[in-house]
């Protein structure tokens, strides 16, 4: 008998997927993943291009519905939830990441679940056998459509059509021949392209939407016997044919239900594109370690691997708080004034005169080893010149976030209050009582709505 | 003065085109084009894969609105009518296409423009204002995409999303701004693989369905001031950078104005893939002017183009209607024993066994004087081979449908009654109230439903 195809071993695997067959640890990491995606989707409350997502789902959709818009609270249909979700949840970037595959899971596997779980009922074991599908899945999707995909691709938007499939469709219990089928009707759907970023326009929190959302409708076509390509990733005209010069089938099914990707996934710690985490932790590193103050620094170059200076490279001076967070200069003169660049620092200081000028004194070069290390390890280096005449150079191995520096449950806590804070999508109170019950959730028989009644209005 | 980029351009053309710039037998190319569409997209009702996309979309939607759907008569949201009369009108294999760029203007632009039209109540003028820019900006697109992409992706599908975008906009009222953030939005939005053909997967029709609304919801988007890459076609990390290794940015804004690509489209008259016309053509010649029965046949080949290989070669033995319309083989089998390929020949012989056993007897191989005039001119030649040892090469210069070799509006209305009469979409006393007043949609002031109502039902 001949190995079953990739396709057809990653479907079976999402579609059986049970709880009990999870570890307890990556269990409940996916918890944790759950309660900091939580935060994201909140953070979105207000932000522009999000609202006017939110308002087109107005517009087209229900006017309720058993599943929640988090930014608001209000009830919709399992598309409109996943899609204002998926929007909301990815433009703080503060959602999480997966660093061998640069992929954000749960900015598309979350909105799709929920969204599933609250329309189906669900038990919280479920979801989060559910969502582990939609990590391992849309992870090992990233991975096999490589670099070359990466260059041209928003990862996140295209593979994430397949993980928010697997998530969903595991939710309204597809056999693994229908998963097979929601696997093809998601990636003949699955975009993104990374122009949007020249021009700082709004396309990102869309990918995400559209990712969620396009693989949910995949997964209920697939439910009621909607057919799809058998091999659409590494068909001869599927994926990686049309998108990727670079893809490797063999990590599409690489130690399924052994080696759990969910449990490498890395917080996010910084509010700002992961491409410039381990440069702004290794200045982080080097200004508390020396005492140095913003204005003590000539210049710092940060040597980085190729992918950096791919999405950083074409920002120049930022015209926006979101673009901001895509300038390595503008991160590394945030850490350098304030030793943060969390949500507040951008919002409020990204084009204040000192870290201008200071992002005109910054550099990004090539370094061999952190982009031979690259994207299975995130390696920062940054070299320091000091006004008086001194060159500091500064590494982290694991960047904070990181599988093997990761967040605390307090860490978690305190970063999803800060999110709804800052967005003012909950109160404090509200998040006292909600958070915990985030954390509970394997416990909850049938999922409903997560956050509070009333509060948080449109 | 710099020229402006191809993209502005195209979207300033889209945004500003009115019915007066439009000459006179263009526009009325453009509502035969419109009642030719309205056929293709009853001929849906009842196919399982176009019903389940209403099923979803009746799931997800509002229970009513001032848009139709036109297999059930029911109303919805523009969002779920343009993705039901998308599924809808690409199925029956019936709807246009232009040769140049081997794309199928009618099935995204229609369904997108109605929509808004519905919903906004505009004129009929407005209306074929719409689908022209439509049209335009779709053809220019495909053929922009050139022949790399078309081999592994649906051009439907993609340069269908930008073309639904300049209609809807249109129709919207937006700025040449908003349209080019529109064309951003559907751009990295547009997705479609060939891969579900190898397995005769249900994709086809959900490709157009997400061109319509994908297409749609970055109209609606860009007219709320949401923002889109400003070079999504031609940019480093747009489509061609991403989907096509031969784009050329002239074919863009060729003749903009002057040249009318919607009078280039041709007419389906054969009910089967478009590749398989021009042999079909030819090989109606050879039977008629030599008065041959399917017996008389002992082999036939069909001199094609390499996109017609590519296409049709995957298809061996049909498994369903849907797939037996990209098989040559069958194709000519129902040319050779009924001498037409209609929706009621496909249906009723697609695997009749004279026909499974003329199949075999078929081979396509390429032709250099036919794939050098692909994709411009669609040539048709076949050697048949007779039992009496005779050796019968005929040629079509121009298949029926195309522009040289069109459909009289009474050709256009029989087809479009043969359509709604197959899928028992509407009663022929029905078709005869609706086929003149499509006819008559630009003396409309205010367009509403095109079905008279009740019928059709659910």
């Amino acid at each position: 008998m001949t190995e079953p195809e990739p396709s057809a071993r990653l479907a079976a695997f999402a579609a059986g997927l049970r709880h009990e067959d999870i570890p307890g640890p990556v269990a409940a990491r996916a918890v944790d993943l759950f309660v900091d995606w939580v935060g994201s989707a909140l953070a979105g409350k207000g932000v522009r291009p999000v609202e006017t997502i939110a308002a087109f789902a107005r517009a087209m959709g229900p006017a309720d519905g058993p599943c929640e818009i988090l930014i608001d609270r209000s009830g919709t249909s399992p598309l409109f939830s996943a899609l204002v979700n998926g929007a909301s949840s990815h433009v703080a970037e503060q959602d999480d990441v997966h660093n061998g595959s640069v992929f954000h899971p749960a900015a598309v596997v979350f909105p799709a679940a929920l969204a599933v779980a609250q329309a189906t009922g669900a038990s919280g074991r479920d979801f989060i056998a559910a969502v582990t599908a939609g990590y391992e899945v849309g992870i090992r999707v990233g991975a096999f459509l490589g670099r070359s995909h990466y260059r041209v691709f928003h990862t996140t938007g295209t593979a994430g059509a397949l993980a928010a499939a697997a998530a969903a469709g595991r939710l309204l219990g597809l056999s693994a021949e229908a998963m097979r089928d929601a696997f093809g009707s998601a990636g003949t759907q699955a975009a993104g392209l990374w122009e949007f970023l020249r021009d700082a326009a709004d396309s990102k929190p869309l990918h995400t939407a559209k990712a969620a959302a396009n693989g949910l409708t995949a997964a209920y076509l697939a439910k009621d016997g909607f057919t799809g390509a058998k091999r659409i990733l590494e068909g001869a005209q599927g994926m990686a044919a049309g998108m990727s010069r670079d893809a490797d089938p063999a990590r599409l099914t690489d130690r399924l239900g052994t080696r759990w990707a969910l449990a490498e996934t890395s917080f996010k710690f910084h509010a700002s594109c992961r491409h410039t985490h381990p440069a702004a932790d290794a200045l982080l590193r080097a200004v508390e370690a020396h005492g140095l103050s913003i204005g003590d620094i000539v210049r710092v170059v940060a040597r980085v691997h190729q992918g950096a200076i791919d999405v950083l490279g074409p920002v120049d001076a930022p015209a926006s708080v979101h673009q901001a967070k895509f300038s390595m200069g503008t991160t590394l003169g945030l850490i350098a004034a304030h030793r943060r660049a969390g949500m507040g620092e951008f919002e409020a200081h990204f084009r204040a005169p000192e870290v201008a000028a200071f992002r005109e004194r910054v550099s990004m070069v090539l370094d061999a080893e952190v982009d031979a290390a690259y994207p299975a390890r995130w390696i920062g280096k940054v070299s320091v010149e000091t006004v008086d005449g001194r060159v500091i150079d500064a590494r982290v191995d694991e960047p904070k976030g990181d599988p093997g520096n990761t967040l605390s449950r307090d860490e978690i806590t305190a970063k999803v209050m800060g999110l709804a804070a800052f967005s003012s999508a909950a109160t404090g109170a509200e998040m006292e009582r909600t958070v915990p019950s985030l954390f509970a959730i394997e416990g909850v028989n049938r999922l409903e709505r997560l956050m509070p009644a009333g509060g948080g209005g449109r």
